[in-house]
Formats: structure tokens, sequence, C-alpha cells
């Protein structure tokens, strides 16, 4: 076991994650109440977390020597992003690294194919689907979902075939069937390396181009058996992946009410970004409670009703951000906002904004109206 | 008037916050959601705020070039202490620099007998008091309470004196009557420059050995008609002495219901940490919306009983800090910790704790028992 130094003069350890997005961003937020400062790996220091973190380090996360050396001011790493190479991981854990997730659970969140076929061994509920280098699109079904095993988000890397003439990226590919959907619904849980499990309540997620526009939790009328029923495939999935920290698992909810496993994300996500108000503990916190082996956090819902709406880039021009900053609050005092530091670009995820209330009709028209103000500069 | 650079690359302002403490600290928190990265000036490298924050400069609050220069990478300054010499925020204001709240303002909270003389013209209830100088000890009546005109915290600076041979320090005094106490109460304020008032629920403050130990919001059974008169008395000394940011007034509930007013802070304040999961805007938001000239954010409540609890460094020996926090969480999984990254010290605020919930004593049991595991390593 390789010797590993710990700088915090605190007494406190210190969390070095991978990656310096808004996750990374908000989950040093989130350290700094448990006394810590998040130390940061990024490429580029106007990155979101490089902004706002005392600790940031320069360099690649597909650098091993730029990992180790990395490593060596943390007591454990982990992630905001799940591109660094498996093998990494590993050669880092091997020399003594707490590394979390481990380079066996997160495989499943780099490669599809892996996902689908261990979550189909276990049993768990997931769209009918084949490697498409072995299935032929003729022999599978038309229409169908055609994904690349890696590299997809926001709807990229994700392609509706509905004629064996369409074009396809020549790289690996599975094919799903077209799932006839109800909505999508998604869990957060979190797991440490002693076992313990929290989940959070069952949410809705709303997406408009293949990118998740609003989350709505608890999900509404949800059925209590089925809430139930994803939570347990949520905790179940993280315990047989082995999963330290937390666990994305997004679902479809299909016509007739059977649940479908979609994606998995472990870090946090975007799904759980109403946790900052609308959980007892946010995610990030959460993550960090899990990674460090510290006791979970509750996982309660802080109002009877939340929503979230990410804030897109809105088409170069009108007000600037900070004007709209200004139109929202007035308008929207009760709206919370976080905005990540980014360059805006149309249809980036630049923010989000949180309502809180009794009646989710209401919280979620606050929501969007808070995020139209920001992205358009003038309420939809 | 001065050019002021403007440092953000992302199209959003620079608050830079003079003092590098835990208010500071949690300031920065509050400024990452608002697209920001807050600008720390401060003496010390391993302070709170300068432990976290991205841009920390290294310098004394009493040095007018290392003001003049921290200025510069700022579009609003403000403090995280009031020890900045009059002089120098005057001079930096004449300079075109937006500093707030004003050396005009900010010199009630610099000297007590200021604040009492002002306070007493414009009519609000105050302890009866005199100058020191002018009244003797003898006329005025003991016991009584001998304040120095600056300085004090925490009780320091504060002495009960029940005989004409107590010694007292060889400075700038004030003597107040020994108030007959129901117990102390304190209200937040926030003013913008534009002149938009938000004010937070009243809250119990509760000291021992002159630190405050415990905030209850709302402050139990207070009648809504005392309520009212204490955040009526909050808003008018907030416009008639032209605070900008935050005003924290500490008022003595009487025997027999008065208000009297205590003392004032102009910047985030202990009494108001509480706000920071038990408003839906907390009080470091709230500030930084205030000398932004940003619309206030809602004052409301989260949850009907909040209670905060200070942590206290314990003795030396026992426990780690890190192992009291795994019990503590442990034991209360709903209570949010705060840490401040200090170095511990027997008495010293090192962070704080809150409990939120539907009952004022079971949340007061839960935080007290948090703070309690955290300064001791074992549940009083």
């Amino acid at each position: 076991m390789t010797e590993i130094s710990r700088p915090s003069r605190t007494g406190l350890p210190v969390v070095g994650m991978i990656g310096g997005g808004q996750l990374a961003r908000m989950t040093h937020q989130a350290a700094i109440s448990l006394g810590q400062s998040l130390r940061v790996l990024t490429g580029d220091r106007d990155e979101s977390a490089a902004l706002v973190a005392a600790d940031v380090e320069l360099g690649s996360h597909t650098d091993l020597a730029a990992l180790r050396a990395f490593a060596k001011g943390c007591d454990v790493v982990t992630f905001d992003h799940e591109h660094v190479p498996a093998e990494h991981i590993r050669a880092l854990a091997a020399e003594g690294v707490r590394i979390f997730p481990s380079a066996e659970a997160i495989r499943y969140t780099q490669d599809k194919r892996v996902m689908r076929e261990r979550l189909s061994q276990l049993g768990f509920p997931v769209p009918r689907w084949a490697w498409l280098a072995e299935a032929g699109l003729a022999d599978f079904g038309l229409p169908a979902i055609v994904k690349t095993v890696s590299g997809g988000y926001d709807g990229r890397g994700v392609f509706l075939v509905s004629s064996l003439e369409d074009e396809l990226p020549e790289t690996d590919l599975i094919v799903e069937e077209l799932v006839p959907l109800r909505r999508e619904l998604a869990v957060q849980v979190a797991r440490s390396p002693f076992g313990q499990v929290a989940v959070y309540p069952v949410v809705q997620t709303v997406q408009r181009d293949g990118i998740c526009v609003e989350v709505l939790a608890p999900a509404p009328d949800l059925p209590e058996p089925v809430a139930a029923q994803a939570q347990q495939i949520a905790i179940r999935i993280a315990i047989e992946l082995g999963v330290v920290g937390l666990l994305a698992v997004e679902l479809f909810e299909v016509d007739g009410g059977g649940l479908l496993v979609n994606e998995l994300a472990m870090r946090p996500h975007n799904s759980g970004h109403w946790t900052i108000e609308g959980a007892r503990t946010s995610q990030f916190e959460q993550h960090l409670r899990a990674v460090l082996d510290y006791p979970m956090g509750e996982t309660h819902l802080t109002a009877p009703a939340v929503a979230m709406a990410n804030v897109l880039g809105g088409p170069p021009g009108g007000m600037s951000i900070d004007e709209r900053l200004h139109h929202m609050m007035a308008a929207e005092p009760g709206v919370k906002v976080h905005l990540y530091g980014k360059q805006i670009r149309p249809g980036r995820k630049i923010g989000h904004v949180t309502a809180l209330g009794e009646d989710m009709a209401d919280c979620r028209a606050r929501a969007s109206r808070a995020a139209a103000w920001l992205q358009l500069g003038e309420a939809s």
C-alpha cells in the first residue's frame, strides 16, 4: 500500500475529483460545509469548478502520470465524468489509491453493451436489445433505437432508425426496441464502501431533443408500489455492480406501467440537482459522504413538490446574463438559481433553477419561467 | 470615477470581501450558485475562506494600498468584519470603488458610543446608557454593564460591574443599565442601494459565557405584535443608517415584553447561520444580492422549526474531528453540518450545525446533541 500524503491542515480529508465541470463545482460547494476543500483535476483553468476551487491541478484525465501526481494529494479520488480509462483507475487502485467508483463498476457506464449484458444476466428489466454486429437491423425489427456503446450524452450517440437505408456511424453499436414510453423516471442512490445505501425519492425527468430540461420530485402520480420497485432496482444495481458513491438510474415507465432500466451514471447527475434544496442531503454531499465512507445523510424531501429546470444557453445577442438574472430574481424571488460559470453557447447547459412549494404545477411553472428568463431574456 | 477592471470571464460580477473568516467562506459558497467566485482579501493563507476560494489575495485590511489593489479586481467590495478603518473605506469610495456598507454606515458598528447616540436620537428603544468619561459610575448606579466602545465580540469588552472598586480597562467606555432580561432576540434585514429591504423572521439567540451557542427560528412563543415590532425596528435602522448589505440587529426582550436594541452588525452574522437551510434565501446569498443591487430573495422559513447550534472547540486530546464527524452523522443523519476549516482551540467557534423539523424542542435537542458530538466526542 502506497503511503498517501495528507495535505489537509484541518484534520479533515481531501477528496480529489477528476474533471472540473459543474458537477465538481457543486461538489466543492458541498465539500466546504464538511470542512473540506475539493481538489480538482482539470484540463482547462476556465472550467466551471476551476473558477471557484482553491485546489486546482491542471492535467489530462487520460494521462496516468498526471492522475498519479494528483492522487498523491488526496485521501480519496472520485470523478465528475466517466471518461478516465479503466486501466488507469485499476493502476491507481493497485498502487493503494482509494478511488471510487472502481474500474470494475465504472465500466458499466463506459460501455453500454457491457452494461446491457450485465443487467440482463442479473435479471433487471431492460429494453429488448442486441449487439448490432451480431444482430442485423432487419432481423431486430424497425423502427429501433441505435446507440454508440460509448461517448454518448445529452442525446448524442443515440439514433432513431426507421429504415434500413439510414446511415449509421462506423463504431460499436447496440440496437434497442423503441419502447412505448409513458414517461422517464430517475432514482439516485448512494452506497459507501461499508455497504450503507441511501436512496432518494423517485423523480420524473422531462427531455426535449434528447436533453433533460425538467426534473419533478417526487414523480407526480407515481403509484407507491412502482416507486418502491424503482428504488429497489436502483439499490440492487448499486449492490450488484459494487458501486461506491452516487449511482443515477434512468428508467422508462412504459405504457401499462412497467419499468425498464435505460441508463446508468456513477456520479452526481443532472436528474439529482433538485436535491440541493429539495432533499435534506444534497446528492453532492451524499457522494462525498459515500466515497469517504461517512454515514449517509437523510434523503427526505424538504417540501411536498420540487421542480428543477435546466438553463440552456440562448441565441447570441440580447440581454447580458447579469441583466437576465436581475429580471429573473425580481419575477421569481423564491426560485433558487445555480449558474455554472460557463461560456454561453446555444443549447449548452449553463445552469439550473429550482422551485419548491406545496403544488407541483405551481413549482413547475415558476421553474420554467425562471429558466426562460435566463436563457431567452423574456418569459416564454 | 476610476475605471474598475472586470476580471470575470463569465459576464457575472466579482464581489470582493475584505476578511477571510467563516463568513467569507460561507459567502463564497453562496457566490458559486450565483455564477460568481468570491474574491477574498486576507492576512493569512490558512484562514477559513482562503482554504476554499479560488481568488485569494494576501494583504492587510488596514493597508490602504492593499485595499486599493484588491478593489481593482472587484465590481463591488464588502466585508466579513467591521475592522477596516473608516477613512480607508471613504478613500476607496471617493476613488469610485463601490464599497458597502459605506464608511458612514459601518461606523455605527465600529463605535458603540456613536451607535447608542444615533439610535437614541432617532428614538429607537435602547438600554439607559452614558459615556463613562462624562457620567461617573456612582451617579449611573450599580450594578451596571460597562463596554469598550470598540473591539468587543463574543463577550469580550463587556464587563458586569457591581462595585466602584472593580478594575476597568483604560480605554473609551460606555456604561449601560443591567436590563431585566427575558431573553435575547435577533433580526436579519438586507437592504440594497436601490432601497429594497427584505427582513427575516425574528429568532431567539441563546448565549453562554457571552458567546452565542444556539439560535432558534422562529423565536418560540413570540407574540406576533412583538415580532412585527422587532422587524420594523430592524427595517427602520437599516433605512435610517443607510445600510447596504445585511444588518443584524440584536435585541433584548425585557421582563414585561418590551424590546431594546443591544448590538448591530453590518454583515452576515452568527444569528443568521440558520438561514442556509432554514430560509428560502440564505443570509450569505442575500448579502451578495444586496451589495450587487440585485432583487432580494424570499426570506420565508423552509420548515416550521429550525435550531442552529454553534460548534466550539473542545479540550485537547480525545477523538479526531474526522472521527467525531462520523459519530455525529451516524447519530443525526438529518442534521446539517458546517465546519469552517479552523484549527481547533478550546472555546473557539469552529463550525455550526442546523436541525430542521416540525417541533422546536426536537430540533433543539438534535442540534445540541450533534454539536456536543463534534466538540466533546461524546453526547453531553
